[in-house]
């Protein structure tokens, strides 16, 4: 098969990463440009435009198609990204139709966790799955569901926010308004902030030696910390994973959907992470589901974003 | 539109319930037969057989095809029932070719859950929506969900397993084996259960008064108690109805679908509710799911299993 390219959009708060993809997943040349999402939407399109233009004039390869992945309600049809989150002032943005305008490339937009779910579809970890669930663990916990090789978008385009799964309606305040969500548990910032709490009393973990007195707790050196066989970072990852097991425990019982895909920042806890979501979604499930539950770490790892979004474009 | 006629069969633990439907809704004849499951598969499949013959020689309509609503695994292309609870014997069964051979009409088998679901789009509160979810509340808490006007099955056929939502991960352990699902909160059995317990403490309530010694409660007279006002009565509902509210915002959150509709017994408590569900999903679904939630009550009632069952004779 001929190799095809297209370029890939990662649209963040602080960067807009861009790049040139071929369509078996390789990127060819990528660059990076701040968002300053304060300067408002239309400064936003200009530097997407510009990175377009770059990669453009450095790659003299035909582009088949822009695929954006952005934070915010999207709607796909209409590629009009709403109410993203950090980007003041932005509304309602008909960010295809602008891009696509200023490049003259068709542009599709879609929402960040639903690139990298076609994105692992396309060239990753969902390759030859039909159906799957993906987790992306960063910040906030998003989710993508893919059936029967089709991305399940819902009536407005805002399906598959597993990170607000509720496992406990008690529990603890999300930023979303609801209580006890699965990203309550495992999101990067309530997990830092648990270690954080709690650091004071395991003054005999690798963690605080770790750290040396810094605050700066991240996943890294959490992992960093259970290579050494660190009780407490062992602890940590178990029952992070647990909790994730128990959320998407609900959302097998709900889709029958076997096959469960993780990515993102906190996915880098690897096995042990993976080997407590699994056993704590099989315990859980009904019956019928306990037999095929496979957990899998996502294969787009540094530019998922870019690489997601670049499969936006090769997928129909 | 010519009318045509189908026989729906909800099979049950205790009865099978037969009727010959028309394609509007209306059921124009109707049997019990006892389903004496201990006798094992091959009586059940001959009382069967044996209650669409009566039906046949009754009425003399064309039979367009036959239903079957059946409680456990079913593999709906095969027509095959695998281990329903409350059937001794039963591992694998195949239902359809049997039934269909016993009465040369042509046989489709479906879960019960999702028969509620089709009869409900079909005939039903369904009718003009083109997603929803379907909860039946009953001794257990089973759904279906419709997704564009078709039923959404999964991987195997089990999807919709509304009931077995966990919103507590450390809650009470129910039956399916998890903990804190959404059955072990508004299940008729878990909640009759809750209220035999609870009711010493409130002697003062007028369901204390209404089963007056004798321990036979049931939703019906706690419904009749809310009719009074009585406070206890109004506490049980709205809270039943706030966790399944919980329960379905976390469905909301994943399936992007707004309209829910509720049917089975325990859907008896009427407007209370559905007000305290509805306010509770809209309490803690993610803010673009907020404005547009329905609840609804099904509009299938009596002999809703038989009617959800003959739907399936006109579903394609």
């Amino acid at each position: 098969m001929k190799l095809k390219y297209s370029i890939g959009v990662d649209l963040g708060g602080t960067n807009i990463k861009l790049g040139v993809v071929r369509s078996d997943g390789k990127i060819k040349s990528k660059i990076s440009l701040p968002t300053k999402a304060k300067r408002g939407p239309e400064f936003v399109v200009k530097q997407i435009i510009s990175g377009v233009e770059e990669l453009k004039k450095k790659n003299k390869v035909k582009i088949v198609g822009i695929g954006v992945g952005s934070p915010g309600s999207i709607i796909h049809k209409k590629g009009t990204v709403e109410n993203p989150p950090n980007f003041p002032g932005w509304k309602r943005v008909h960010l295809g139709k602008l891009v696509s305008k200023g490049t003259g490339i068709n542009v599709v937009v879609e929402n960040d966790a639903n690139a990298a779910a076609i994105g692992e579809m396309i060239y990753g970890a969902g390759k030859e799955t039909k159906s799957f669930i993906m987790v992306t663990l960063g910040t906030g916990v998003g989710g993508g569901i893919i059936i029967n090789r089709k991305i399940y978008r819902g009536e407005r385009g805002a399906a598959g926010e597993i990170g607000h799964i509720t496992v406990n309606y008690n529990g603890r305040r999300c930023k979303c308004g609801s209580r006890g969500c699965v990203e309550t548990y495992i999101g990067n910032s309530y997990l830092i902030e648990d270690v954080k709490k709690n650091l004071s009393k395991r003054k005999d973990s690798k963690i605080y030696e770790i750290i040396n007195g810094d605050s700066s707790i991240s996943p890294k050196v959490i992992s960093e910390a259970f290579q050494y066989g660190d009780d407490y970072a062992v602890e940590i990852i178990e029952r992070a994973g647990s909790i994730l097991g128990y959320g998407l425990a609900s959302v097998v019982n709900l889709l029958d959907i076997s096959n469960i895909v993780i990515g993102g920042g906190v996915a880098g806890f690897g096995k042990p992470l993976f080997a407590s979501v699994k056993s704590s979604i099989i315990e859980r499930v009904m019956i019928p589901f306990k037999e095929n539950i496979s957990v899998r770490r996502a294969k787009l790892r540094n530019d998922a974003g870019i690489k997601g979004a670049a499969a936006l474009a090769f997928y129909k």
